[in-house]
């Protein structure tokens, strides 16, 4: 809340939050949108996000200092009933957007996209209220029609499980399937890909965009990426890349977002805000906060608004991922399968390589399990890049003796998803290293495209 | 060997090995270095090595191909005592180098850069005579001076252990305090950044480079980086950069090679040349095979001829690298307890966290563990990027209350080791936690620059 001072002020010269204003201060102009004043600020200074870069800035109010309404396009806001669901509690209300904006949904499950910063301690904490993040940006009004605001919960990514992928994958096949152009999901970003990676396999028959996004600072803070994401987030939900993707910074600077499919992506960095990159391929599309999209990826799959998506949610959760070092210890292996594992992902080195005449032999394991029926999938611990099991010698027998799948140029982290999803659907050994060898999500690319390398 | 035909044709023209030479044959002309013939080629292609890329190329010595002695700058070559030594087995015999070059021990560990393709089966095998790769690079010789040549073991990456790394550092220091200007170690590229990361905590006091080098394509294959890599090492090996690094390609094609640091250095692609990359860091210098040397981190540490180098090896080798992700169970931590290992690196999500609130709390079983004095370090799996535990309120909880170490920017695998290393010394928590906190090889970085992202 802005202080009496400034209310009344505001007031008089008919200005309200989400007015294009033009400041002017000590000789300076500055032209943005009006933004409402975040909870614990100081209630004098006004918060304004200026267009170019989406930062909010902050100016005192005192002697000198004049506020006018901006020479920004006005659109016509209507407003519209939308619907909220927060856990079961469902209830409804008033929400303003442009006049014939495309319909869709928002699901709200946590992390920094939707937390504040504690000003006392200066900590990051969770907003419970999932409507608060939105008042920050009221751009969005100008791109979608958000028709629902789902929360099927609030939680840290870093925490997630799972069972939280099949209630995330369900709330948005149910509002795909009502009408709505596209999904948007905002979600932490520690395990944001883990998530898209579970959703490109949940839902078959996909025929409109899911678009995750998160932010790496709270919604509230000046320099936020909230804003920026949240915003070609919704201009990609309402484009025709029909695909489960994340959308997030391209550079560190406010100019795009990417938007990267969901078996090809990874949380590469701990806090900048281009973390997000495509894994050994390129972005879907890039994407400007006014709406201009560049496909990167013409194969992408193509929206067709008459098709329903199924969810496929079947999921075995007791599987492992381990990494090959010098030292490591295969045995661990036969202490998952004590625990009811029933497969694993094997982080291996180089082109797929496992430690075979160390004193650990891991192949020897490995080949043990494999007779059981256990599957083992060995994936590159280098990131990018492609298992390869005809170069070497010993790689040729590792894959020849023991069974173990060869994982392709698939993340460990699909990998990992995509087996718990195999083996969801079959206890059968070959169906599972048929599915874990067949693209489901295009996770398995033909070929690498050298200009994919650190892209 | 050369076919008899070729041979007693060479003679007549008085072309030997490592001569320039330019080919005619079907009015192009090819200029370069007469390379010996590969033990299963066709002894009728004469094998030159292009000068410029370092590319083998063969030609088919028939009707209307012509050799003659090339225009090439032949140095002077003088014949030198050389010392050999493999496993414990010692012999001595000439090699031949360019006059006045600086002499340098070549450590040979195996690898691919140590192996040839099995032209029957078209795998790479291991070649278990140390000499027969230099045989292939006879560029090698105007650069320095191979004083010895040691072969402690030779075993492809991906099978070493500690106890290995304790070998090499022990060559590494003899060799160096006998005087040599520098020594280059040739090993497989799989886990050469772990071996690359052991040396940079075992060799104290070091005033001499310590360069690692590998390949990612067999010596005798025409695109082999193996050439390049190894020049490029021999030029850093004699240079000022008194540092452990890894020194490979650079980019795909063959310019430079880049020399990074032994604890800011990771694999990061399976079959790229380029795989080796800076980490948090910017390369150490950029090495050009004609000896150019642009460096790059003006921070490095300055060669000393009179100093003299430490080995310290006391190692834990029970340490264990985890991962957190969706479903991950901690409870694997109290099996390697009670397997007797010591301490652990958790790659953490991140800024540094671990699944708090998920069915399977990590940070409970971190605290139990952290009272009994095993320490914890927590890394990001992010690779790029920093632990910082000051940003969100559990990620405060969790290191205030488990006491776990943050890892500030160490890489997993720098970090695993740094934490053997540290326990080979104290049993001391508090002491390892000291350690860990502390800079022993540059493998904390104080901020990192904005450029060193995806380098």
């Amino acid at each position: 809340m802005y202080s009496k001072r400034i209310e009344s002020f505001l007031k008089r010269k008919k200005l309200k939050i989400g007015d294009m204003v033009t400041v002017t201060k000590e000789g300076r102009k500055i032209s943005g949108l009006l933004m409402p004043q975040t909870v614990s600020g100081n209630p004098d200074i006004l918060v304004i996000k200026l267009v170019d870069n989406g930062y909010n800035i902050g100016v005192k109010m005192e002697a000198g200092a004049a506020v006018e309404k901006g020479k920004g396009t006005e659109p016509v806001l209507v407003e519209e009933e939308a619907e909220f669901e927060l856990g079961k509690t469902k209830t409804s209300g008033k929400l303003k957007f442009s006049a014939g904006k495309p319909k869709i949904s928002l699901i709200s499950t946590g992390g920094t996209i939707s937390s504040r910063v504690d000003y006392r301690t200066g900590g990051v904490y969770a907003v419970k209220d999932p409507g608060e993040f939105l008042y920050n940006i009221p751009e969005l009004a100008k791109a979608v029609n958000i028709r629902k605001l789902v929360t099927p919960f609030t939680k840290m990514s870093e925490d997630m499980e799972p069972q939280d992928w099949k209630q995330i994958a369900r709330a948005v096949a149910r509002e795909l399937n009502s009408g709505d152009r596209g999904v948007i999901v905002t979600h932490g970003t520690d395990f944001l890909h883990y998530t898209a990676a579970a959703l490109s396999f949940f839902l078959r028959g996909l025929t409109k965009p899911v678009v995750l996004v998160g932010a790496q600072r709270s919604s509230d803070r000046g320099s936020s990426d909230a804003g920026m994401n949240l915003l070609c987030a919704a201009h990609t939900a309402v484009s025709d890349i029909a695909e489960v993707g994340v959308c997030m910074h391209g550079r560190i600077d406010d100019d795009y977002c990417l938007f990267t499919r969901g078996t090809h992506v990874r949380k590469m960095d701990t806090q900048r805000r281009d973390a997000f990159r495509p894994i050994n391929e390129y972005p879907l599309a890039k994407v400007w906060p006014d709406g201009k999209i560049m496909v990167k990826n013409r194969k992408h799959k193509k929206r067709d608004d008459n098709g329903k998506v199924k969810p496929d949610l079947k999921f075995e959760p007791k599987v492992a991922m381990l990494k090959t070092y010098p030292g490591s210890d295969p045995d661990v292996i036969n202490y998952y399968i004590s625990r009811g594992f029933r497969g694993f992902v094997i982080e291996g080195s180089g082109l797929g390589h496992v430690p075979v005449q160390a004193k650990k032999n891991w192949t020897s394991i490995i080949k043990k399990h494999t007779k059981d029926g256990v599957p083992f999938v060995i994936t590159p611990q280098t990131i990018y890049g492609r298992i390869n099991t005809s170069v070497y010698t010993n790689l040729r027998i590792l894959y020849k003796e023991t069974g173990a799948i060869p994982g392709g140029d698939m993340l460990s982290e699909v990998a990992l998803v995509k087996l718990g999803w195999a083996l969801g659907h079959t206890k059968d050994p070959e169906k599972v290293r048929e599915i874990m060898l067949t693209n489901y999500a295009e996770e398995i690319t033909s070929r690498t495209l050298v200009g994919t390398f650190l892209y």
